[in-house]
């Protein structure tokens, strides 16, 4: 008799995102007119189009494929060292920061390795997350079974929820209980709250003292403008000790669809054994990707090598300047109508008030109905966000001044 | 304290790669001159290039990107529509077999699927494999906790092992005890054995009186020439209750370095919470595959599509009877030799008894010294692979007949 894994039944079916979806569908058959005028500001989705050095390069890459003596089959589980070391010297050691190509893990996408990083991990640690958090991390460990069941509010027994609000500018407090897994993501999805240098040196301070492994999702980093807020954890001093860094190509090359990320973790960072005995998390990771994982497409690992090329940076820049263009319109057109904004200026989120009185939900449905504009509800993020709704840059500028003018319309 | 997954420990480690790896180089460094003849019939990776097909829609889909009218951002994590179809048409309905679109599920590799697969089932399952075996299917279960140690033949405590014998065609009797998941794989790695349908009727049979899975591997399908031989385990009736299928681009498409893979899991195939009661498995995956994955590239996924047009079609054929010729070759000389030969008449795989008196290392060290020709060494798959080694027939027409004159002139 073959046994599930009985922690499946403890996930909420993922119901913000289908929850939307049916609304949408509702309003958008019951309004066929109106749903012509409708933008869709909620999925964190790049919209532009793929840069044009990293599409040469693939072309290049599927022609090589079709040429016996320069065909490539299996590559490296870890990535090609082409890949690895563009990533060290512009991502790191153009910034100072002792990251070496051998510590760098190439993937299909972060989604996969905020996910499978757990697999490297054992029974028994403290996991905490922020709240409003982005919900693979929470419904990755409730798989796991690292929690225990949701109570009425999507709250799991056992995750500690660190509350991130206005107060603490969505930067979560020092917690003073132990946690031996804490998962951190600046510029922050869904808030778009980026963490200054001391905030993350007490981070880091924090898991050195407790022997505690910050899980930092760094995604979003190019999107920021402030030139003090650190782009990787690295950046602190100690972190090598304390730290494993998630990046993405998505969001800054426009991969979404094309799939490639990396994780950094750093040599002499080590985790324990029950007994106390430590042990290097490299290896363990390193097995799991051989023996899990076959290596990233031969193909996008060209496209994203692109990215680090003079072409492909200027290329990128242009893109992140259009997004962030977007996002400070959007920050504008809300402040405008009166509603208190966050986020928006080192990130592609903006993360906005619901108007006194109004929940999440009531603002998405008024946002859909009145202004025809798809935005997320806070709520879906975890209890503390309610009360507010984030809206995405991605879209192209044209929707971007329509949905504001729209917000000013609203009444 | 970050504790660490202290199952990693049990795995012995990646001991048949990279030990080839090191005989190989400690070999080319010391021998200059015979290095520069050594032939690689080791590793099973294509070796002849991406079809034309494939390579032309790969640059259409890149240019789709260029624009962004046609931009594609996060696709269906499950897999695009117009994949899901052309495998359900042509691999399924074409044969008559009752699989439908929305039961397959797009991913980046059947070795990430076949490891992935474990996270849907709990603890507590006994796990067959065959012996010998493609080590992934060990070594993901050591991982999640489903063995004890191993022993010095590198057997794991817990693990039941179905001998392949040639008493047996290769293709484990039906166990006396109760297995909860077993691993069969035909056309076979390493052996190139093939199930005939009543061995596979009898293992549906089995699953189903007992409430087992079978994890059906049919990555080598293609490879089948016996027009008896099923291409599918969902050929037997019954098999939807008992059965996943796993199938790979790799080997017939030559995506080893593209990477596109897909698992089938019927609607109807049920698992048992630890209180007896049914629980479909195809939800279960479904939630994983939306949670831990982010969908094969849009690329990729248009590639695979390829594959099942006209054009397509024909050149995979080409690929194979290619493949295939030249396993007809490596059968021959190895019989011309002297040798007892298996496999490679429905499979790229030649599967080779050692001449008396070699085990499988020495056989190897014999092959690379006096022949210069890497092969795999039959114990490195599992203690009942000992005395055999293993031939893969993906080379060139050129490299494969020169192996077979340096087989001819062994001493």
């Amino acid at each position: 008799m073959a046994l599930i894994n009985e922690n499946f039944l403890k996930l909420k079916a993922g119901y913000l995102f289908p929850e939307i979806a049916r609304r949408v569908k509702a309003f958008t058959e019951g309004n066929p007119e109106a749903a012509q005028r409708l933008i869709r500001c909620g999925i964190g989705d790049v919209t532009e189009a793929l840069p044009e050095a990293v599409r040469y390069a693939m072309h290049e890459a599927v022609d090589e494929l079709g040429n016996r003596s320069t065909f490539k089959g299996y590559g490296p589980e870890q990535g090609y060292d082409f890949l690895r070391n563009a990533i060290a010297d512009n991502d790191y050691k153009a910034r100072g920061l002792p990251i070496e190509a051998d510590e760098i893990f190439i993937s299909d996408g972060s989604k996969c390795d905020t996910g499978n990083i757990l697999d490297i991990f054992g029974q028994g640690n403290t996991i905490a997350i922020t709240d409003p958090v982005y919900p693979v991390y929470v419904d990755t460990n409730v798989m796991i079974g690292n929690t225990g069941e949701a109570d009425e509010n999507g709250a799991y027994a056992g995750l500690v929820y660190l509350k991130c609000t206005p107060e603490n500018g969505f930067v979560p407090d020092i917690p003073q209980e132990k946690a031996d897994l804490i998962y951190l993501c600046y510029p922050n999805n869904p808030t778009g709250a980026v963490a200054t240098r001391p905030q993350l040196e007490a981070w880091v301070k924090y898991a050195r003292e407790n022997g505690s492994v910050l899980l930092y999702d760094a995604a979003y980093e190019a999107f920021i403008q402030d030139p003090t807020i650190p782009h990787s954890i690295f950046e602190i001093e100690g972190a090598r000790d304390c730290a494993i860094e998630f990046r993405s190509f998505s969001k800054n090359g426009g991969f979404t669809g094309v799939r490639c990320a990396y994780v950094v973790i750093p040599k002499s960072l080590m985790g324990r054994k029950k007994n106390g005995e430590a042990q290097a998390l490299h290896p363990l990771w390193s097995r799991r990707h051989s023996t899990k994982f076959n290596g990233a497409s031969y193909i996008v690992q060209k496209g994203a090598e692109a990215l680090y090329t003079d072409e492909g940076k200027s290329q990128t820049k242009a893109l992140i300047e259009h997004y962030m263009g977007n996002a400070a319109l959007l920050v504008e057109a809300c402040k405008n109508a009166g509603l208190s904004v966050f986020g928006g200026v080192n990130a592609p989120y903006v993360w906005v008030g619901c108007p006194a009185g109004l929940t999440s939900w009531q603002m998405f449905d008024k946002m859909l109905n009145e202004a025809n504009v798809v935005i997320t509800p806070g709520s879906g993020f975890g209890s503390a966000g309610e009360g507010y709704f984030r809206i995405s840059a991605f879209n192209s500028r044209a929707n971007v001044e329509e949905v504001c003018r729209r917000i000013a319309a609203l009444k």
